[in-house]
């Protein structure tokens, strides 16, 4: 069995995305519910949904239905939703071990596409916000296995990659890998924001650690709220673990600890070669280009024609803002010594004096 | 008086990037000290200096001295080229109450200029490092202020902007701005890298907010090293109040306090649109777009080259790869939703879905 005909609770960003990526991976029919009538009906004026319905049960009949509801309402829509028909149902929610019984239904199947949180409604829906992401699901014992290869099968045809794991491993897996690191963005830049030293303003003069460090920090309130206080058991572990850490770094300082630091460095950065494994074949062999832009138009274009006219191949590319005053700082990544080389000569020759370092520590 | 004549001892990158600033700023001759032979010659060979010189007194009759040596050595660098002449001595350090005695030496003026902290020889220094850079200063009540005024001409005549603070101070300041940040990112890629949850590695599942803030972590052992143990009670002291503000946000969430939770985050957004203020000059106005492209040569100088020709003005421009399987994530910031509207036209034509979401929460 496949999905022929799909509805979707909840026409927002991602309820409306899915619908689009439904009907451009083959889906025939798609209808949708909308507690609010002006977002059902924008999602049906983006063509995300062929039809809209006026109660969540109409949506019930179809081969799926997605709920891509806010998560504190998400128990309740399902729980009505699996009472009440014999659909294959799933969800988009970031959490899940607050779910409770919904989870041992042999018709659910729990999902978590990871695509970051905005949350600005249908009208900005698109058929490839899940190009290449990551699309948890969370079977249980319970389940149907038709059933979650339907999902399966369902999530690959949006271009997504299904990971299969257990609903309170995800819920700790993304507790680390998310919502720490949407805490310490946050504790970091209301640190530096409430210490004046001497009538300077940390915020001033902060470096590009601490913006690369608190680029997630006050993301919408509405959203993140609720992910903290329904996962609140996986964020105090997560919590309490970098409290830990962070006392034994404490302990080590006040020691005088220098054998600590630089083992604790070492980690470090032994860890994030690992995690850059991810993104490229061969992390060790990182180069970054970091050049002094000035704050004028073309700028932009005319670094990266010269440098695809070259046919150099860039792994990352980011051009950040200082202030006006004084333009900007653009950091290239390219791989392998050789590269890198012939990249600096091109910004060379454009009048730009190029730093190289390796991404990694020797 | 301005600087005729300048005398660099240490020609590491930072070094050499003064020798080269200096002369792009008119200073006639430069004499460079390092105590390894091949250091110095290769800032001679990268034009950094006009001569070497085999022992530090041999530079101490300049108009000035920048003293560019590693942490640990400076002090006693820097204690016997005051003691041995009358020359103004600057340096580059980045802590500065560990000084002692020099602090309060009227030939001395205390100087960091805020670059990053690569280290990676004079091979690669360059005129423009300095540019638009913060370069604090860090006169004393003891400071000779004819010195003082000399120091100050000569960092601005290099491209940075002098700020002046006390030397405590700014210990304090950048423990806040800098070294907490990097303390938090190696123990958050470090408590991630340590977690397997059921099989799952949370490296692997990184997404954007793991992968932004941990980017410095792992930074160059030997320089951070040394800045943790020299900025050792500063740094204790954010790590303290950090540990404060941690186990306020655990109480809350024990005590499923929304409204601490709430308020948390809008301090957090408040805080982030004061430091956005810097670069921008309407951060409330700023608008993200973010679409998924694949890995492939081109697609880079055809985007660029797209919006270029519609004259969009792009604040700050990202593109991260994810992996190459799964291509890449491009990141636009554009001020206003006008821009933001023709900027995603742009991209929508070249076949591209587009989210659009204002960067601060509103």
């Amino acid at each position: 069995m496949e999905v022929k005909r799909l509805g979707i609770i909840g026409t927002g960003l991602i309820g409306a995305s899915v619908g689009l990526a439904a009907k451009r991976g083959g889906v025939e029919v798609v209808e949708g519910y909308d507690f609010y009538e002006n977002v059902r009906e924008a999602a049906l004026e983006r063509g995300a949904v062929d039809r809209t319905v006026i109660t969540a049960e109409e949506v019930l009949d179809a081969d799926l239905v997605v709920v891509a509801v806010p998560v504190t309402a998400l128990r309740s829509v399902l729980s009505d939703a699996l009472g009440s028909s014999d659909a294959t149902i799933t969800d988009v929610g970031s959490t899940k071990s607050n779910l409770g019984d919904t989870l041992t239904s042999p018709n659910f199947v729990g999902g978590h596409p990871v695509t970051g949180s905005e949350a600005h409604g249908p009208e900005h829906a698109t058929a490839d916000l899940f190009d290449g992401a990551t699309w948890f699901l969370t079977p249980t014992a319970q389940t149907d296995p038709e059933r979650y290869r339907l999902v399966h099968g369902f999530v690959s045809a949006l271009g997504a990659t299904p990971v299969a794991i257990d609903p309170q491993a995800h819920d700790q897996l993304v507790a680390v890998t998310s919502h720490l690191p949407h805490a310490l963005a946050n504790l970091l830049v209301n640190q530096a924001g409430a210490a004046r030293v001497e009538g300077h303003e940390p915020l001033a003069a902060a470096g590009g650690s601490l913006r690369d460090m608190t680029r997630v920090a006050g993301a919408n309130p509405r959203i993140w709220v609720d992910i903290f206080l329904e996962n609140t058991e996986a964020v105090r572990g997560a919590l309490g673990e970098h409290r830990r850490r962070l006392e034994q770094l404490e302990a080590a300082l006040a020691a005088r600890d220098a054998g600590f630091v630089a083992r604790w460095i070492g980690e470090a950065s032994e860890n994030r070669r690992r995690m850059l494994e991810q993104a490229f074949p061969d992390p060790g062999e990182l180069q970054q280009l970091r050049v002094h832009v000035t704050d004028r138009p073309g700028v932009l274009a005319g670094i990266t024609q010269a440098l695809g006219a070259q046919r150099i191949n860039i792994e990352d590319f980011e051009l950040h803002h200082v202030s006006p005053e004084r333009g900007g700082t653009l950091t290239l990544l390219v791989t392998g010594e050789g590269e890198a080389e012939r990249a600096a000569a091109v910004l060379e020759s454009q009048g730009y004096g190029v730093v190289v370092s390796p991404v990694l520590a020797e």
